[in-house]
């Protein structure tokens, strides 16, 4: 139902301008590490520290992204590092691979080493683990969609990531998709009641989705005009029940529930046409990438 | 040579008066998940939605940390919210523990509940991390500490929960904390001119580490007067004979590199004092924490 | 096609604890009102002046809307100030009527005032003017709905004010809606090849609308599987015509384009699902609203 | 008594580093419109949009202001776009005029567009109608001047507007100027007794203005010494008295309540110096400004 | 020609609630000094330390002000914390009086005290040297004002220290005085035509003060029409000539240009209206204030 | 003990890049000046002025320090003024030096004057009296050090001041050094119970130091393993006695209370290794530096 997705680069660093809730958090983070000076560097170097070239290299195989807002990281620091990006969002690249250049003096190259790297390093596992779900169901018309369980404060860049991983976005915010759970139901007495009111008050660019846990459920949100279907923690089996059924109104189905790579080709083949996974943003690994500094 | 540690809450939330540095980063993730409104609530709920009671409750066995950060999450929504901790900063509790009971206006309860989960599910998840890491080198006199691979905008937080799981924290940043690593030898010359550059200008509450990666430059280091010395990526038996060549001058010996649960035990045993692990804070996977909501 | 809305107060304020970006939005009319403090109470009634009971009254018929956030002024800058709401939000109220009571030391009320004013008279202005636009299209299926034409730093609150007056809201900003216009129909070649596009890569929960200007552009969008289509700058006989064959395929039809009191209804009666009036927020008025102070 | 304003360029604008309570504002208006990205561009042009160039035109005859500010949003949004300005604040454009050229990437260009937009239609606005004042009253020696009942987080940039227009500002904010109201010479006692108070201990740099609302208050406020009178909510007739009075004691004239573009040069021509009208800022509608995008 | 004045109390801080750029710069110190905790607390007291009572005392004679600041520091670090201002702002207090107690968990008043003895001290500081100048040139007819030589970031709370001390404000801001210097007269071509477009063009509610270093400036200036003069860096001799000229036009005298505790008394009976003094803030010595715990 | 400090350059502040928490400081100091506008300069040049040349001097012997941060407030005023630093931090230079060339527009070199000169003017105040306490060590091996009594909001330039003035830093803030005080002593018991428990949870990095008052204090600090002795208020010959009892056990020695200028030589010969000043930051006086605009 859905085509391949090639979004490969992110859509909120543009030219190293950065979006204001990127730059607010690349402050935060800068405050927190260089807000105090760099001590080493002090000692060590002086304030005439050599003017040194740094490669960040991938030291695994990955998805690259966020090499931009580490770019964005040693813009920040001092504005005379040269940058040069050499993996756009979204490239897969190999062990070793070449990710950036940063060429400048020694002590603002060190002092904004570990916060670019703390940023790539998280956002390339997110895209990483994006491309791994993508491939998991490769060959079926099913998306693998993000949800909000993101990292507070990373909601833009770890929705960027994923997309440049191969897998979709779900709604962004609370403002921006309707999505009725359980609470919304009991507090509307009914399914019925409480779709019949989302219709009625919806904006328009706006779908109504609804949480069913089981097939009474699910037949009541079709009868009561929900527009997709979520179907939460139930097996492939009883989900190919479901979305047969949903199908064949035409709507469309979300599973979710704990599914994983071990078991999310089983949701896939059983119909779903979206498979939303938390894993996806909170429990991604980092990456590991490294930087070697040349005098 | 350390004595356990017994840190168990917060030192950065006190009676929900967060610093501003974390009022900052909830901020940001308020405004990324809520700044548009809650779309869901508005056409379901209305707006005056029914007086609910939410209870946070772990869904596996957990290290709670961050507890109060979700309470202050409830409290920046609707001041109204009543809310009640249940497990401070460092308990460990089992699967189905009540953490944390919110009571206020449905609307505002929901708009606050993934922000808030959000923060309690990926520090604990640190904190019980460093729970596990801390029991792998239990009976041996090395302490686990943490690194500056911390999320961007987190490590108040994310070095307060390393506490609360038990382990110890490396330098909070760059700039308190004397870490000589090769890109500052390459700068300087030799390890001797790096550590006597640093004695003659360190401020005096720092000591001086310096990072090594052979048994030569471990000698250059304690003859030049380190006062604490890294050992990076060296075995477990490398440690064993360059540990003892340090304590035998009084030195601290700190490992790190690559090291994971299984192989840590044997880094402690080979006579390490401390054991400096990236993947607490930059790979700990969010726990499983949920909100029951109930009218 | 739509419910009547019965949205009467904001989702953005509770309980005086304001979102993060409405607050930002009044410290900055803080600052520039009273950052350099109140040099005229200062001089006639040095720093202890009385207590105040201070009303704020509508001077002549409104909708009222922004009365809590005036609350939140008034909170800001004495948090000793009590304060009563009377007007909540939506709340038509006629001229005369009290909408807020604030006591207090008079320097603090009085530094409050007029940025307080200042919010509750542009919001209460819009809301006003929304319930004029949603009764010139009482008896038909239309709803009228705002724009992205916004004051700059006040969506959030001027698109609750346009619920609270009774119209609808449109797309949120940029992320939450997918609104295909001129430009990205040429840069995709054609509206079948953009309609297509976005089909295969729109996030499941966003219905997908296309801007047309004539019939042909509409049969296009139809046939490429719009879901919304919006008619720009047409007659609306025109509208009539297109409304048909839109209605003919289950297709939502909004109208926009110079769109006035005058003309609304004719643009309901023709079909119009939705009439989009840029007007509400960029051109509402301010309503008169005055602040009586007593000793 | 003035001589006419030639004031053409905004005072806070140079050469696009905004000060910095412009960039926040600023700042909010991104994050509220593009801080989730902008979907629509994503799932049409991709990431690799073409480069376009963008006219902005008048759509009406306007006196242009915020063109700059317009500027600032493209460049915050884009350090790469390049900006041509054809239209200085104070410009008197014919419908059709060009007033910016922005050349960048495609999806940069649009993301950008409706913030620009939205400030260069309403700062123009003000620009627009102040210019309507200030020709109502030609031929008289007043000064139309604005009030602080400006768009809260817009004073700076409203003001300058109104200069732009030929029109005067009043006092910026609470701490540049002293008027004299009901409730403090209520507080005081008596207009004499307040005159006193503030003649005793005002900032020298700032004169003592103070409101009447009759000639014995007229009287009593000018034997007190106040160095402007403001006559507020009176006729014509009652100023020509008033001012006469005032004037033969050699003190300045201010009038307001109420005026519109109907009863000004009544006003004008009744001796006030100065006509203070709220609407200029708080109810200015918005001009119509366009964007033309091509590839 | 002025009375004296007996401002007391800051207009900054109402009841805790301080105004945005106060609390900004509450924030920038808490950030500096505890954004990293505070681990001498943590590694001897812990987490569970006792309840302590603090004391604030002046530790030798001061004229107290910013005790309200000191004691926003610590409701900011805990809430909790409950606090007694004993000196309000302009108290003149004995060494040992007590200007503060403060009462909460030990590790909280032992992390915010510093950062509120900080703003104490400085505070006070200025208030007391204010005092000083104050009181050398009681008996005669001039005020001593402050300057625009202000700490960055403290204008209001400095200027509001100097009105507590017993002297007075010169303009806040470059947007709420006209004082035209040398560079604005180069500029213009004389001091005529600078003081002849000033008049033109100003604000109504600002006199215009021109800067004159001899008395031939002085001479065109007052032809000019200038509304004050301002004699920089003339002997008391010069100023006596040239005040008598500027008072028989009826003209307020200013003085400036290194003015000491020392000279002040001449130049006041010399004949200035008023002295600027730029040292009142920006060489004004902290001001010995401690803080003793008892628990 | 110490080598002599050559500091010559602020760590904080690269190639006009500032880090985030400096940048925040100067725009709370252009805020305050700059946030209405410049009333003079719109007076008196319209917005058309001369492109100028303006020439900071120093008016005395000085230690230059935050010439860059100044050339950053120019910059952040106007992107458009070129810039040139004569005079690095840590030069010390005569009368008459020039610091720093601006060129661009009158209207935006006049509006960055002060604020700009009020931050040269201070930290090279504080860089200047710095000189002043190390020159008086000369010959001794004592190090002069700062202490945490900074300006709030400037701690990171201060210390950097310090530095370059020839002094050195203690720790720079409650995170990043262990100081033990009577305090904290008093809640654990004793010094030894404070000592021990300090040991046992210290971060490696740090040293532990603990102020003492008395000899049986002292004797009780270095039984239980104090890493530093900090004696506070003793005479110099109570120090002498002091000094050698720690360093016969090889512990560094600093030593506070109200040294000045006149008493510090004596405590350095009588063997501390650091002696403590708060004056350094908290009453550095300002120092002359003046700004001369040419057109």
């Amino acid at each position: 139902m859905y085509a391949a997705l090639e979004m490969t680069s992110s859509p909120v660093v543009h030219g190293l301008a950065v979006i204001p809730a990127v730059r607010r958090l690349i402050e935060l983070a800068l405050d927190e590490d260089l807000g105090r000076g760099d001590v080493t560097s002090q000692v060590t170097l002086g304030t005439d520290g050599p003017q040194v070239t740094a490669d960040m290299n991938a030291r695994e195989p990955i998805v690259a992204f966020g090499v931009d807002v580490a770019a964005a990281v040693f813009g920040m620091v001092d504005a005379r590092i040269e940058l040069e990006i050499h993996a756009p969002d979204g490239t897969r690249v190999d062990k070793g691979a070449l990710l950036l250049t940063a060429r400048g003096p020694a002590h603002s190259v060190l002092a904004a080493e570990r916060t670019a790297l703390n940023f790539a390093q998280r956002l390339s596992g997110v895209a990483t683990l994006a491309k791994r779900y993508a491939e998991a169901v490769v060959g079926t018309k099913a998306r693998v969609v993000d949800t909000r369980k993101t990292t507070p404060g990373f909601r833009v860049l770890e929705k960027a990531a994923v997309l440049a991983g191969g897998c979709g976005n779900h709604r962004f915010d609370l403002g921006s998709g309707i999505l009725i759970k359980d609470n919304h139901i009991a507090a509307c007495g009914s399914v019925r009641a409480a779709v019949e009111a989302a219709k009625a008050r919806a904006p328009h660019p706006l779908r109504i989705e609804v949480e069913v846990t089981n097939l009474g459920e699910l037949d009541e949100a079709l009868a009561a005009g929900a527009e997709i279907v979520l179907l939460d923690n139930m097996t492939p089996s009883q989900v190919e029940v479901a979305a047969a059924r949903a199908h064949g109104r035409g709507i469309l189905v979300e599973v979710s529930g704990g599914i994983t790579l071990a078991t999310i080709a089983d949701y896939a083949r059983a119909g779903a046409d979206l498979i939303s996974v938390g894993a996806l943003t909170h429990s991604a690994p980092s990456v590991d990438i490294g930087l070697d500094v040349r005098t």
